[in-house]
């Protein structure tokens, strides 16, 4: 017999911990592996050998894991390079001390990445033992090939919530005013459109289409005239022609490569009050908030996530599964449901899947039925939420123990 | 046979409307008057005659109205001037027209003004076929006499929920950073405070604490060497010695005699990387979310301000009952539980109560066991939300209508 690991990579989600749940049942309802590690602060924390055992997780611990968001075995930005033999080397060292049959890796198209990587090594070195299975999440819901990312939903069922609410909110004042969401999603424009959901956009700017300062004042003025407010949303990601960013001003790099976003709230609203088209405006960042709010997860973002990592545990058994991805497609039926498949991680890798331009109405002006009609069914149900003292109950980070 | 009239003034609640549903609910248990009025934007739409008949409620919209957040009525914050007599005699005049026995306003300290000079000046005019009942409402929870504010519950909840997860975000990466979480409350430090029922706080900046920016940077920088991370709230109305706001740069004029706060949370942030107290750092702007979020209100919450309402109805039969406020005390008892009380609006116009410093820890360091006590009763409990499309559902704003 022979053991498995489990480790988490990239930006946290809402749902990120119901994998690792649905790896840990499956591994008591089949116990294929002796035992269940979890690695600490993904690769990082895997090259110094910090592990725990979930083996025997209890399942009020299981059930508390799904609410908890954020990655309860911590994460990190650490990007394996193919060049970095020493790398290479030590982690498989450590796989083999531990006797690790099977590492699986949730993450993004980084993290798709290392489980490409490691998967080629072995098979260039004529390694065999390990297997290395991927497991997506990223709220920024831009993997390829895959109908979503667990974790999207989830931010998006808050987003959506919050547009809402904080239209609700802009509307109660006669005064002229406009208010300004800010959502994150990199490149991708599915967190911003999911804020269409809440059916009081009235103007938005997705990271698909071209930042044109004239257009977008002019549709701004347009509601603002018609009824004294406009409602907008705003990706951080949103270019000029140039390809610069709009809120360039604020933008950093996270020290992996990747431009932190954020500002392009800030400049947008900038621009309105400069340009006269009225005379006050709010911004709302919804900043962290956004990818680790777990009070509002969508039932069916955690279910699936859950099942994923279930799904991945089972597959795993299979000698000849490596380098793979477990993903979801939706089925071709009216009523919503999914498939779950295995795709080869390299096939997501480093790429990006973008909001359909085919769904984008023109104008700002909104997303298409299309765009409805593939966000709704993502966002039903809400899990019944465990508090403790009027918080919601949480797993205690392992890293923290 | 005669009327009331329910209007709504000052910022939304998440649970502002709940007590318009207890007005609604308990005409229709005593049909003392013939029919419920809502005024629409508060004062300013009073004068112009927006009214809407609420007293059909169906009971099915009577429980949406409970979970939908913000002013339903509309808000304002127009400030009824004693010397302004036009104002004065327009408002009798359309008491008058439209038979209003009872005229029910809900807000802060503005608003408990407005209630004290209607009945004053009534008084002073002998006129007393019109009685003037306040229901108060902020997240700011600064009313005087009172134990607490509705609305201000269902904001700590979120905040803390919100201080919860953004602290298992920020602290899955190893690296060294901070994060800081700001809050509403003006001069008051009950939401920030509320952010300790987290349990995670690190560091907070109240208002009722003079900030001193040694001691704040001494503090984090215990937390970052001792364990890379320090978690911060500061509430947006921290001031220096001399009185400015930390957040002063920002700070803007609402035309109300109000100062706009907000930046308070970008300012500690720069300090401490401009003091190389830690190389990175993010701040979460709560904005408007904190006050209107309201998927994840406290159940004690809706239900006090709910109640609230029918207690403010029930008393109003009394024809003496005028210039009040209806309000909640804390049983002397272990077991929380309130009392419905009245008090003369006149006592809580424009007065603030403080965070009391007693409980606030020194140092930055938090708050005591006495804050803890007061604050955890009060977010115990969440409301079954009823969704739409996986979105909350909610009643269209009667001033949309």
């Amino acid at each position: 017999m022979s053991n498995c690991l489990v480790a988490q990579s990239g930006g946290p989600t809402a749902v990120i911990n119901a994998t690792v749940a649905g790896i840990v049942k499956a591994n008591q309802m089949n116990p294929y592996y002796d035992k269940v590690y979890g690695g600490l602060n993904g690769i990082e924390g895997i090259l110094k050998e910090h592990f725990v055992d979930l083996t025997e997780m209890s399942d009020e611990e299981n059930i508390i894991l799904k609410q908890t968001p954020s990655s309860a075995l911590g994460s990190c930005r650490y990007k394996l390079k193919r060049d970095n033999i020493a790398d290479f080397e030590k982690l498989f060292e450590i796989l083999e001390k531990y006797d690790i049959e099977t590492m699986f890796y949730t993450g993004g198209n980084d993290s798709m990445d290392t489980v490409a990587a490691l998967s080629q090594y072995a098979k260039e070195h004529n390694i065999t033992k390990h297997r290395f299975v991927g497991c997506p999440k990223t709220v920024d819901n831009d993997l390829q090939i895959i109908d979503h990312c667990p974790g999207f939903a989830s931010s998006a069922k808050f987003i959506a919530t919050t547009a809402l609410h904080t239209w609700l909110d802009v509307n109660v004042y006669t005064r002229q005013e406009v208010f300004v969401l800010e959502t994150m999603g990199r490149d991708a424009g599915w967190l911003a459109a999911s804020a269409c959901l809440s059916g009081v956009v009235d103007v938005i700017c997705l990271p698909e289409v071209v930042f044109d300062k004239e257009l977008f004042l002019r549709e701004v003025k347009k509601h603002v005239e018609a009824k004294n407010k406009c409602y907008i949303v705003v990706s951080e990601g949103i270019r000029y022609a140039d390809g610069t960013y709009v809120a360039a001003g604020e933008a950093k790099n996270d020290g992996f490569g990747h431009v932190i976003l954020g500002g392009a709230g800030q400049a947008v609203l900038s621009m309105i009050l400069d340009a006269g088209v009225a005379p006050r405006g709010k911004v709302q960042d919804l900043c962290s908030a956004q990818r680790c709010f777990a009070s509002g997860q969508s039932l069916v973002d955690v279910n699936e996530s859950f099942e994923l990592g279930m799904s991945a545990h089972m597959r795993s058994v299979d000698k000849e599964f490596t380098g793979k991805m477990v993903g979801l497609v939706r089925k071709d039926q009216e009523q919503y449901d999914v498939d779950f498949i295995a795709v080869d991680a390299s096939e997501v890798a480093n790429k990006v899947k973008n909001f359909p331009s085919s769904w984008i109405l023109p104008n700002y002006a909104g997303i298409t039925k299309e765009g409805y009609d593939y966000l709704e069914p993502l966002i039903v149900g809400s899990p019944v939420v465990i508090y403790e003292n009027g918080v919601p109950a949480f797993v205690k980070p392992y890293y923290m123990r």
